[in-house]
């Protein structure tokens, strides 16, 4: 039988997935539990069931290799992770852990955003873009970089961590340690908070989420406009950075708060012209993610498959 | 007779100098020439002096490579460069009209910080160091990057530009289009500027540069102290948002500015630990380059080299 597939675990907060994907990015078997709010032992438990259940399918024989994307931050030098939103998780063993149940398969670990990078690279909006920083902006704010064509995850799997450069070093402290962070400015509840604070009020109903702000501002008000304007003015100031650092062609824009569309793509490519201003940076445009909630188990395959040699260029085109 | 050696030129507003290069690092020819100020023919007219002053030498049958680095930006991709300080060059053809002097040797071009970053890499500061960024703070501030073991110098040969990467968005507007660079705030001139401003009065003679604020600095001058903490503070931020996108174990800094010594890496150390607080980047140092004026041909030398594979690693230990 052909080793032609590779396993993938999307390990968050919320939920942990698995599946079985080939080389066209196809997931052919599907996994997912809940993730337990319990202890570590808990959480490493559904982990488990989720390899159990992808284990107990004919098409496991095929996976050549396991991926592993994971809430962060990791540290792939020593196979731990230490998810923020994961308590019982502090220098956890998960890669050692995860062979004990799933075997000797060759196995990366990268952060989810990392994860999410290769994905968009592989089958979404980085595809034939050789320097592409990739980010998630949501409840938090992260990324992952490709460049000169590959996967860049770092030494430790969380490079690309877009969220956490300060653009404002006299700017609010950050839980982070740092002040100004990207993050602090440009992620869901930062734009929520920053409208209710400037006088923004939710509809009869009172969602205060940043989706609402969005909503708001797609109608003309004013301070949810400014709120968004904000945040992107942030976010042009963290892709600028990073494409003068590492010159990228591409930054693509994804989770819930990319869900707000022009309300936040017009003034993030008026901001990325103002501050991307070096001609080798300038060309850089900023775009929407195209992969959706599968992104995270795309990317883990692709992450590993590509650090392990399987599926050779022409099979990933 | 065997191809051992690289040419390598370094072009500057202030000289254009030339080499070539054993495998050791070890400069064995050297050629030199002031920029002349006039339009750009004239400049490329001593460049050709340099090149035909190095050909004369019987090593030049030996060299295999020609490695150049310029003042920037450059535009490796065109073979094009446009510095700031060589007025008369704009979009100038400096890769073809230097193979019209010295023939068709393999040839690589890159921004000289980039170069800096290389001669650090290969035998300064940043030897052994697989993930790097190499600083020049002095009348600019720029830098050049090494990724898991190479030299990284992007598509156009400008990556690692820190000094145009914006820590404070809605700062001072900077020259290059952009706000709150690390340039307006670190550079030479920006320290000097900055304490003058403050109230700072340089001793007779009237020197009023870095320098001599750094002197000030040194015997316990509030406003010269205050002045270089605050470059050390924009630095900080820069070299941590490096290391939070790229995952850097080390920062190597070089140029003037870095001249002033525990002045400014006291402070620069102080805030690096509060910037680069993810467990990832913290780890981060910053110490002062090893490698004086001739890093710029010696880095030039490396990146071709590296470039088109002349002296294997082991050679190069």
């Amino acid at each position: 039988m052909s080793q032609d597939l590779a396993a993938a675990l999307d390990i968050g907060g919320t939920k942990i997935a698995g599946a079985l994907v080939d080389a066209r990015g196809r997931l052919l078997v599907r996994a997912q539990r809940p993730t337990p709010a319990g202890d570590g032992p808990a959480v490493m438990a559904a982990v488990a069931e989720v390899l159990r259940e992808l284990g107990a399918a004919g098409e496991w024989e095929r996976a050549a290799v396991l991926g592993i994307g994971s809430a962060g931050p990791v540290d792939a030098s020593a196979g731990t992770v230490s998810p923020v939103n994961i308590p019982g998780w502090r220098d956890f063993p998960l890669l050692a852990e995860v062979r004990r149940v799933a075997g000797e398969l060759p196995t990366t670990l990268v952060g989810d955003a990392v994860a999410m990078a290769a994905a968009e690279h592989w089958r979404g909006a980085a595809r034939g873009h050789d320097n592409a920083l990739c980010m998630v902006v949501s409840t938090g704010v992260g990324g992952g970089l490709i460049l000169d064509g590959r996967l860049r995850p770092g030494p430790t799997g969380n490079a690309g961590h877009i969220g956490h450069i300060s653009v404002d070093l006299d700017g609010d402290p950050c839980p982070c340690g740092s002040r100004g962070c990207v993050e602090r400015l440009a992620s869901g509840p930062s734009i929520a908070r920053h409208a209710l604070a400037q006088g923004w009020r939710p509809a009869p109903g009172g969602d205060t989420s940043a989706a609402a702000v969005a909503a708001a501002a797609a109608t003309g008000d004013p301070v949810a406009l400014a709120s968004f304007d904000r945040a992107a003015r942030a976010l042009a100031a963290g892709i600028a950075a990073a494409a003068t650092l590492v010159e990228l062609d591409l930054a693509v824009v994804g989770g819930g708060v990319a869900g707000a569309g022009e309300v936040l793509f017009a003034p993030l490519r008026a901001h990325l012209a103002s501050y991307a201003a070096l001609s080798f940076a300038a060309p850089v445009r900023a775009v929407p993610a195209r992969l959706g909630a599968d992104a995270g188990l795309i990317g883990a395959a692709s992450a590993a498959a590509e650090a392990h040699g399987l599926w050779a260029a022409p099979g990933r085109a």
